[in-house]
């Protein structure tokens, strides 16, 4: 088989190791600013794409990133590989259930969120082509329906992860935004594939009549009889196979199996594997633990590279057009604004969770960033829409949460982990008795809170006297409310011998959490009280807190028991 | 950038589908039957390709799987990525402790087991190069040690797996395999990586000394600063990232990486993969959840898919040399046995575990495949030589388990699931007393068994009245053992009430197991008995029986319950 030369080998793994490594470091940065991982994904393409590598060393990034021969076409596969498997995990998360159960409050925020910023979109786009950035060449409707449909579709995964952090997630207000985000994908997606029915570019004797009918023909086999198929082949799969590579093989091969089909029909790829993965997902059989780990490897491998890969397709500074900028930024966030709110006040929510379910519903994501790129390669759009439509995505993703936090005036509950600093964990308590204890945590706390010792030392104690803090488990959480104090400070003190704080099951507190909450925020005090019971309730926290033996070692620890917690 | 036409990608995908998807099916087929999961997923590529597919559908073939052309370049890219990240998990298998721990034995086997070996391949092929198939062109010295070293190198997955099948991979006989195992491969690759650089097809300007120095230098470095390096970062990522993604696109990229290196500095990138595999699986800070996850989607998406792509290569029935064959499969197992039985002699080991390490050492399997993939496209070796070592390969790994079983008589202790079945599986059990569950249960036992239901009840009841049989977790597990019996019968009941069988927790038995033995093997019952409280330890297991309502969904309970235990 003729393949790759020994260089042209080097050439693909370095590239690869480049995209995914940059692409990960940058998603963690903007984690760390509470920014959405594919802002820093996207920055890393940029980084190493013509924009800036290719600015400053255009020869070494032509070598590594090549735009023609066999390296460009590898890169090409793997990644059109990467988005086809991580729309196969995108459509796992659809729970067809829960659109189902929202009713009409949902279809009317979903239908008037997706129809009015369509009609706008297409609107603006076939009145001024030219000012759009229409490509001269390419239909105008077929350009006007593409922009109608890139400003209507939410991101769902953005809108998930926002609700999640918000604690809003399961919500009657989050499961309502989280129907309409899914009726909007189907309903973008179906348009989308209209869209590259009359384009034509696929067909290779397929006409768009013959293309809209095997799409919809495949999409009801596949959520009706392929969908019950599917839920009856797990139990089997995951009884009578390895588990669970069995289910991940076949998940893989059927979500593959399905792209094919789509490809083949005249419709992209990744509408095949978004279907198959809605389908797969819907089984109650999908054990938790094949979704994480397929979930995991493809968010984490291939979901970087492929939007790592964006960047390296345009120059982000020569098509840089700030009118154009700001003028879809303007269409996509009225017309979605417009539409979400008017839907929300006709599903009757009051006027402050309208405006919040339009802020959540204006998050632009992944979706708008691959209908660009498949629409640039078709040559419908010029490179400097392409760049407007990723930075409007970029945009309503990062402001959406803040946003929603403000209208609803919404805090998120207080937990442990942001509290905890290597300067308030002390892994070896001297301390014997439960005085002692407090006292020497209280010190620690004093200093990081700039106030004096004696009156924490006095309010804990204080309490204590009332009911012992020990919860059980190995815990202890003594704590006092300050009037005169700004932030929640909290002490961790590890004692290897253990102290007794009269918990009710008797055992000595190994862990003791000193938590000084300010007096005019009472609830912190308790939402830190239900997070830390909750962390402790699996027997593993407390041994690997235990086996820490400094700061990062906990943090570590403290990660792995949050994450076995949640399968 | 140009990429793949709309018609090349739909191939792509669905070559990609069918390679995955024959050979996870066939790989599972071949556990069926006991075999190394290779087995059949070599045999899916020579399914797939010209031996077979290519025979009846040419054209179709020469479709789906095109020898040249962007398809053909795609697809060994995305093989070629395969194994090295199959290496990269593969290298993270390798404990350096253990190989230090078992000191002289396990080098004595080691060194005996490896050099013999190679110096009988070298010597048969230097001396006769036309009958061992050599490519006419070939250097005939690179020749001798491209054979010497592909009979010499054992296949460390292969010698593991089976010695966990046999119980017998913790014990002191099999680590000083697996030890000698692991010296072998590190010291094979060495070799291998010489012998790519005497052939100076990856000479981009490099010789061969220089390839050498880098290759050692790397292994120095990737092994001490490195492996200290990674072993450092891991906390760091485990605290500071998304767990366990971040540790996940880490090791990814380092085993690129290191990949890329190798590849560029004139041998092949698996080298450089199989290193940092082992710096990094050797940290204790590698949790074992990041360690599964990463081992499972590579076992069973990448793996299976480059083992199929083997058998794209070659026609397997035309390059079917049986003489060569035989000649082959005799040099290794007679170089490799002479070898490995001597070293273990040296070793002080008595008679018989000699020739069980020599069996087992005998095992070849990935190793000797990727060599020859490589030789056959260096131009070193002819396809009837690559044939022949593939079915080397394979007949080595698949008698080396039954051989060690004969000559160490050792059997697999009994576990439950092989003995439950449909017919001996009872979801809803009427018996509302312990004489009537035991009652029920033993007439299937004795429809099973073909003996008298009478005979079973009345040693069941007789044993039950010394002491009860309710083992706490609401598992009871009454017992007869019988003379007449020929193999052991278990039949499962589910009681939703319950029934008590005096358990020492209190609680009711929810699900009762009764055991039913032959009275010659007594050890069967313990063995029984050891595995289903340790299945049951974990109250998720009885939960899991509960909800399931078939004989498949109580098989898929009892994998998950075995599968969530091993993390």
């Amino acid at each position: 088989m003729k393949g790759l030369a020994p260089t042209e080998l080097g050439v693909m793994l370095l590239s690869l190791a480049l995209l995914i490594g940059v692409a990960r470091a940058l998603g963690e940065l903007a984690r760390r600013f509470r920014q959405p991982a594919i802002l820093g994904e996207l920055l890393a393409g940029v980084l190493l794409g013509p924009t800036l590598f290719g600015y400053f060393a255009p020869e070494l990034q032509g070598f590594l990133f090549p735009q023609e021969g066999p390296n460009a076409v590898v890169l090409d596969g793997i990644a059109s590989l990467a988005i086809v498997l991580f729309l196969l995990v995108a459509g796992m998360e659809v729970d067809l259930s829960i659109v189902w159960k929202q009713g009409f409050a949902a279809l009317k925020v979903g239908v008037l969120g997706t129809i009015i910023p369509f009609v706008i979109g297409v609107a603006c786009a076939y009145l001024m082509p030219q000012a759009m950035g229409r490509q001269t060449d390419a239909d105008p409707l077929v350009f006007a329906l593409f922009v109608g449909t890139a400003i209507a579709i939410s991101a769902l995964p953005v809108i998930a992860k926002t609700l999640m952090d918000l604690d809003l997630y399961r919500t009657d207000f989050g499961m309502v935004v989280v129907s309409a985000a899914i009726f909007n994908d189907l309903v973008g997606w179906t348009i989308f594939a209209i869209i590259l029915g009359m384009m034509g570019t696929h067909s290779a004797g397929i006409g768009i009549g013959t293309t809209l009918i095997l799409t919809i023909a495949f999409a009801i086999f596949v959520l009706t009889i392929g969908r019950m198929a599917m839920h009856r082949c797990l139990p089997f799969l995951q009884a009578y196979t390895h588990y669970p590579g069995g289910v991940l093989g076949f998940a893989v091969t059927m979500g593959l199996l399905g792209a094919a089909f789509t490809e083949f029909a005249g419709i992209h790829a990744i509408f095949g594997a978004f279907l198959v993965g809605v389908a797969l997902g819907d089984s109650s059989h999908l054990s938790e633990r094949t979704r994480v780990m397929i979930d995991e490897f493809v968010s984490f491998i291939f979901a970087p590279l492929f939007f790592a890969s964006i960047g390296l397709k345009v120059n982000f500074v020569t098509h840089f057009d700030l009118p154009l900028v700001l003028m879809v930024l303007l269409v996509a966030t009225v017309g979605k604004l417009f539409g979400a709110v008017l839907g929300a006040r006709w599903g009757g929510f009051p006027t402050r969770e309208r405006w919040a379910i339009g802020f959540a519903m204006n998050a632009r994501g992944a979706m708008e960033i691959i209908l660009g790129t498949l629409a640039l390669e078709a040559g419908i759009i010029r490179q400097r829409l392409f760049v407007a439509l990723v930075i409007m995505a970029i945009v309503t993703s990062a402001v959406g949460g803040p946003l929603i936090r403000r209208v609803l005036s919404r805090r998120q509950s207080q937990r442990l982990m942001p509290l905890l600093s290597a300067k308030t964990y002390l892994p070896n308590l001297i301390a014997e008795t439960r005085w002692d204890a407090i006292c020497e945590l209280a010190r620690v706390a004093a200093d990081q809170a700039g106030l004096s010792a004696e009156t924490i030392i006095e309010l804990a104690w204080e309490r204590e006297q009332l009911a012992a803090t020990g919860i059980g488990h190995g815990v202890a959480i003594p704590h006092a409310r300050l009037a005169e104090l700004k932030a929640p400070v909290v002490v961790m003190g590890v004692s290897e011998a253990g102290i007794s704080f009269d918990a009710p099951d008797g055992q000595p507190a190994h862990v003791i959490l000193l938590l000084v909450t300010p007096s005019e925020e009472p609830t912190i005090q308790l939402e830190l009280s239900a997070d830390i019971a909750n962390m402790f309730r699996d027997p593993q926290c407390l041994e690997r807190i235990q086996r820490a033996s400094n700061y990062t070692q906990l943090m570590a620890a403290l990660k792995a028991a949050a994450a076995s917690k949640q399968e």
